[in-house]
């Protein structure tokens, strides 16, 4: 049960965008190019972002749905617990591990990131539009786990709603869906 | 000097904005809609709680430009001195006490935010939807706290140039504007 009234039942933040639509679609178009758009990061690095964004604020919702979405595209369970616990010994280059250092500072606050952030990953092979993307999604995900949690919203506990929403979000992306989002079965809930 | 090359001269939030307009343009939108359109919150309100988390974050451009937008739309110093250290007693109704009480804790984090805080706001009248831009405007000012941040970007010393800054956001919102941003007199700036 999220803390207000929603015009739906779905959970997290898919029902969240649905509920207030105009302020949903630049949330949901300002993702997919973040997030699908062109990028030299791989689609599979991005999510990896959101995933150590969503976990180190305590978003159980974005958590879930993001290391999904990872598993969906190729990733496994010990990728997964490297980022939670141990990111600078993840199975990533040396390049993803700096921008995972910068996102992990992005978490804390923006002034967190400091000048020897950059340049490691700058050494490691980082472009400006790498860092500056690495940045921004952070950032997003720090305004997706708030709204999410901010207002409550229901978590959903099954792992198969996950794999769902993940199989969507790895083959369809963060558009807005023609049918407004994944259901647990068939049940309704509140 | 911003961590990364930037397209622009300009300082803080304008000149990423500018940097990568395909993303920058949603967040305007996003920004419109929530601080500038229709609503039951004044400008004035909605700019508060832009405020507080942005000082909270201590990200100085934010802290600076809303608060001068603040004083833009009516309000005073003795208003902000309360909205940044002793919010309980800002002079303001007891439905924005607890609206920027629940601001407040987004800025923290999402979880924080508890069904006392909602309550609070619910019965100091506040609508569902009012809770709902609250938590959504609170959560977008973290976003661009740490995107202005965590790439270092300039941040102005110069009164004059928020005041200007501040006029043009009163006056014109958040759009993108015809001329790219707003200048510090004729200088150009690192």
């Amino acid at each position: 049960m999220a803390y207000i009234q929603l015009n739906n039942q779905l959970p997290g933040i898919t029902g969240l965008l649905e509920n207030r639509k105009d302020t949903g679609a630049p949330i949901r178009e300002l993702t997919q190019i973040l997030l699908r758009g062109e990028s030299t990061l791989t689609e599979m690095e991005r999510e990896l972002i959101a995933t150590i964004v969503s976990y180190r604020n305590q978003c159980r919702f974005c958590t879930n749905a993001h290391s999904a979405t990872v598993i969906a595209l190729g990733g496994d369970a010990d990728l997964l617990d490297k980022i939670y616990h141990d990111p600078e010994n993840a199975p990533v280059s040396e390049k993803m591990k700096a921008l995972l250092a910068i996102a992990a500072k992005v978490q804390e606050l923006g002034k967190s990131v400091k000048e020897e952030h950059i340049s490691r990953a700058k050494k490691a092979g980082a472009t400006d539009l790498e860092i500056h993307d690495t940045v921004l999604i952070a950032a997003l995900f720090c305004l997706y786990n708030r709204y999410v949690d901010g207002l409550g919203t229901y978590c959903p506990e099954d792992p198969a709603y996950y794999q769902k929403l993940a199989s969507r979000l790895a083959t369809m992306g963060y558009g807005s869906p023609k049918d407004p989002g994944v259901r647990i079965g068939e049940e309704s809930f509140k």
